[in-house]
């Protein structure tokens, strides 16, 4: 087990998937305080300690395009980095070298920070979707390597 | 590979883990039983063995308080347990203590146990709130622990 | 770290993976396809490029039928195929025949393949419901052979 963590490949992964994982789980806070701010809340028990009439409860129950937008960005983050994360572990254990290693992983972890300005800031095209294809080609790269190297159907 | 495997803290990672992911697995079932007893279905062909008359089909497409929330439930576990599986995994390689690591393990998995109890039940805040954040700070620090140990970037 | 790749079982495990994870990550330019296609947008950012006058931008932010099927169906494969990865993981490292192993991999990638063609083609149930099924109990059965053998709470 040692020996797996040694591997300098496997450390640069392991950082990259700590992080993107890290930013991932802060979309729960961030979307949190856009639901706070926006009193826009999905359950009717969350909304008891921020409403001050009954009328207030029924009306704190709905969406809010800031909060939706959040949402979307926290959701395409599952869609991405996930598969990112699944894919780096396999393509790590192929034995790849380490200078390609971290251009993936750079390439990855870079794109999916801008992806995130890009979505929560709503900047205009193509920002938001040239940073998801050069996530996405990162992924792919791995996964053609991955493939072609232990390929057993 | 055996070695992996045979070590004490790779144990307790995958009992813990494979016990969220079977937890979580069993919120589609819940799902569904809702969508059943509710009559609150999202795709045409679902219906037809529910709906007795052509107006029942439209009726039955729909969207039903309980089975939204267990939805979010779900989609709540997606977003806190996958993640604590890919930060468990590397941080179980770091080589922590048993002890410590069994802590983590045992401390997510009750709080994502009150978190459906809560989420589903409905109760009153904080409950689901502090079982969400419980699980968070377990995440949060074996991502520490795993950073500051691998390193690379 | 030679040892595990060079393992047969974790060779066909990594090879399933990387196929089923690409599936899945060809959902996201089929939802593309049809936003485009439907001209049903979700970004005000998304419209400008598809929309000539500023009542189409208002008219193109909408959800449309088949976006939102093709959508659940990338919903439901994070639901499914993330955990089968997870589980497939250690059910690989706990040491299982080549054979049995091929087959839960192979019944599995199988079933999510019809899955998604029944989902997608809007096929009568219930197709889509049995090779759900299928793929669940796949990783149900992974999940008992892991339990039973590292269990350690």
């Amino acid at each position: 087990m040692a020996d797996v963590i040694d591997s300098e490949v496997f450390r640069a992964f392991t950082t990259h998937a700590t992080l993107v994982v890290l930013k991932m789980l802060l979309m729960a806070p961030l979307t949190a305080y856009f639901r706070i701010t926006r009193k826009a809340f999905s359950n009717a028990e969350d909304v008891s300690s921020h409403a001050k009439s009954p009328e207030d409860k029924k009306k704190f129950i709905r969406s809010d395009p800031d909060v939706e937008r959040v949402r979307r960005c926290h959701q395409n983050d599952l869609e991405n980095i996930i598969p990112f994360i699944i894919i780096g572990l396999l393509y790590s254990l192929t034995g790849p070298d380490l200078s390609t290693a971290l251009l993936h992983f750079r390439v990855f972890t870079v794109s999916r920070l801008c992806h995130t300005v890009a979505y929560v800031g709503a900047l205009p095209q193509p920002s938001r979707g040239l940073s998801w294809m050069v996530g996405m080609l990162a992924t792919v790269s791995m996964i053609y390597r991955t493939l072609s190297t232990v390929l057993l159907l």
